[in-house]
């Protein structure tokens, strides 16, 4: 079986950038492209970390697309106690010497997938301006596009931002509406799931043991990480929501999934950036969300683990 | 120890008449008033129902007060569709011989509580109305009443009404609104629990061993309410919502519980009476309510059907 | 012809207080009560305002009733910056020496109108709590009352407290929806009409040709009110909104008038508190208010000064 | 002095192609090119219409770019009872010879603003999304427009499609939302003046002496609009609020100015899409519209007439 062709719209960001390292390191996958957003840090910031992760993981032929600095709607929030002012942490990535291409993200998104219809994967893990602006440029991408996978809400779970709302969906929750009532297949990893899988100490010191700019760079990163996580929510070690969003793409066995049909609130009330879910279907309309509701955490951590520990002994 | 004196605030509604029934039967609790509201019919129809039940079960002396018949801010919405049209199901009660009192609900419940200091306890089980309009006159009531349980909102549980929100909130979420930021020391009961104390047709079967106007009475109107939970929520049995808030009174061990900063969304949104808990505390506030989050419900369903049981024997 | 009845719901407030004033200065009125709610500063500041203005003018005989100190959902709004920290600008009335009534204002309103059928009109100047509680504790006063008088809203007029609200409904908007949608005759005095009456340094100049107490408060009173008319909105004078109010009970051809579907935004938007009307009802419904639209101001001001010098000659 | 190079982004729509033919008319302005959206009609009936009206006009020179079909956030709103069904009345013309340009609307607005820096006028004159979309997509286009004029909003005159707001705001207000905050140099024509602007059978009456496909068009288009106008809102005339934002172009004295703190209402709530301006500027912002508050309307028909009358000599 060939490998699915992934598209990854990103927020690099700390969990961003491992995701990149286990889609490198996963041959279930071919990463064709990264498209960069706001959020964690300005979009010129999320497109430098892309190139300087890439290049660190010696994959620079991958071409990167710059897109959107601001949501739709909204004003910008970046997240630098999350992630550093830089975006990854305590990293301190060199300069890329490669640079973004010229088309915009949203273009790019929109030209691949229409020439390759039913074939791209799509991964969103930041917020989802660029795909919300091509759909609307060219509304006949949700027809073509083979599958989406979106790391965002907290359907049972609290917020990571507000009381109700998770980061990606906070940030720009126009875009995630357009994006859920687009008629695209989704596959929705919310912090329902994500908040079960915690990237422990323990799981960092295994990685440790290889000395490589690899296991480096998720220790300086991390660090960071924990820290946020100590002292927001209590919580030892880190929570990594993007690369268990690239691990369903290939190992779907990870998580349970319910049809549902969900969405976004984009009011003005508290509510604002909220991710529900009407689960007894009052509105009897039809699903529109497959959401990952249940995890076998362990399942998925010895996966991100093996498959770093790989990539760390080829790269030293 | 002296039994705790008690008021109920309340719509019956059938599983609210179940909770008289339960009250009747507690020696823990003395039930020294009802106050009637709009909700699951009109205040005028709660009133009827709420006599009917009291001298069903011999109980008469108790003296029911009606309250408000609208919602303070939006439309008035009764639910025929979960209770029938009386209120009580297939129950067929007959016209009660009592009346209610002259005075308003909300009058009756300032003067207990004032005339009382600190000992009080208030249990509201229906629509918030007669309380706001209560706690608007007299403030004074928050610092004088005992304590409040509330049987309302649905945390991370789904509503039972919108997607989003429980049945008693939604009706008049603004009223919910006063009562959670009124600082009275509030115990709420949210569906959260509720929804695990499902209330099952083995359940009626032993209870309808024994011959009674009692147990004639549950069957009657819990087989009304079985149907709607088949057909809307595919749940074999009924939820008992305001037994286990009144149980809980007396025999708080059946939940655990945790202090939490909660709110109503009362926006136009499609979040609207929607009861939600900020459990990070991003907001850094005082913990305003005391949630039950966690419960066991055989302890509940036993303690529930011996009570009932001992009711039935000596009213036949 | 005998004298209107009239009750007034006030916030003692400046220009309320010229309105107490103007009333007790009417023949063509019958001054029955007074009740007090929050809003330009607590409620037991308006109530001490109250009665200090009645012993002013010598009319203590008519009773005061102290209202609610909370709006009905939103957080309490009090506004020192237009009516001073005491609520009557630099004006430095004695202590009074009666008090208020022990009835609450709310019973007041409900029991006056009801033993009063279609007798008695209702003048509301300040934030709409106490009329919006009588009216879901007893609906029955909407049919009951003659009519009602409300200063407020600001239909094309820009807001005087956000761009689109007007103070009185801003300060609570929800009791405000509930007065609207009652049924009750209102006739509404917006913004519209009051920001064309404009009390000059002129007038006040030709009312202090008259020493008395009356002419001394006005002009302390309203010199407050002059610097934050022209601080905030460049306006040389001052608005008084509620004496307009009152005179329209009895001289309504001062202004023009439309019957309108008029409303007030409850939601938690930037419209939070506007009142606003569906000028070509594309709703189709029936018209709730009568709204003063129009508005001759030199008739309305030559009436306010008459009466004022009339007074100010009585009281020496 | 050398024409204003303008471009016109449309939903034709009655008054949008009386505009265009003003445009084509007026020395004072060279129209270079039109973008399409949907709104009135669909984007691709919009732009069949564009092309249909340019043949009309003999002006099938001019590029027109079709863009967005649906709006940011909210489902489509078509508006048929308003331009009939095909978007132009009762004006029935041939299908267009020529076609539309392949490039994205939103991408000829960027790439012409931008190499013809400081060069462009932009009139909108339907829904915002196109220009929304290139903001977002190239927020640079906001520096290098010239200037910008927004056929739009309804500040103090009452709605056209609810009671708060006019409908190119109300269909895409998310759109509106972000050209607003765009920081360009925007002119807006709201309501409050083109409804001062009637065109009136008898103005039709005198541009039917020429006979021309113009005034054949005009008649056939605007006697549908008037007959809108009559049922809805009782106006004998219709409003041509396109042609007079076009005329301001180039003749600004038509109007009076306010530069305003201007925004547009976003939430769920009934003020959903008013536009609406702090007028006392409550919060200190800096303006960000100027407003046209005040019209000569005879000077702008005059203009129109005349401009009719010599374009329906030349095309006969």
């Amino acid at each position: 079986m060939s490998p699915k062709r992934i598209l990854i719209d990103t927020d690099p960001g700390i969990d961003d950038a491992l995701a990149f390292l286990l889609a490198l390191a996963s041959p279930e996958v071919s990463l064709e492209g990264i498209t960069t957003v706001h959020g964690n840090v300005s979009a010129p910031q999320t497109t430098r970390n892309a190139l300087s992760v890439l290049e660190l993981a010696r994959a620079s032929q991958i071409p990167v697309y710059q897109g959107c600095d601001l949501p739709l709607v909204k004003e910008s929030l970046l997240s630098p106690e999350t992630h550093g002012d830089s975006g990854l942490g305590y990293a301190n990535l060199p300069e890329p010497t490669t640079k973004a291409q010229a088309q915009h993200a949203s273009d790019f998104l929109i030209e691949t997938i229409l020439s390759n219809p039913n074939e791209m994967t799509l991964l969103c893990i930041g917020p989802l301006t660029n795909v919300a602006l091509a759909l609307r440029k060219e509304p006949r991408i949700a027809q073509n596009v083979k599958e989406v996978f979106v790391m965002g809400g907290a359907l049972f779970h609290p917020g990571n931002t507000t009381a109700q709302a998770e980061y990606n969906t906070y940030v720009d929750p126009h875009a995630a509406h357009i994006i859920y009532h687009s008629g695209m297949p989704i596959t929705l990893t919310p912090l329902d799931v994500t908040y079960q899988c915690i990237f422990t100490p323990d799981d960092l010191k295994r990685l440790q043991k290889i000395d490589s700019p690899i296991t480096k760079f998720i220790a300086d990163s991390t660090r960071f990480y924990m820290e946020f996580h100590d002292e927001y929510q209590r919580i030892e070690g880190c929570v990594i929501n993007d690369p268990l969003t690239l691990a369903l793409t290939f190992m779907p066995e990870i998580c349970d999934y319910q049809n549902l049909v969900a969405d976004v609130d984009v009011s003005s009330g508290v509510g604002l950036g909220n991710t529900f879910a009407d689960v007894y279907n009052y509105d009897k309309k039809t699903p529109n969300l497959r959401v990952a509701l249940g995890v076998r955490p362990r399942q998925f951590m010895e996966l991100f683990l093996e498959r770093m520990e790989s990539l760390a002994q080829k790269i030293s």
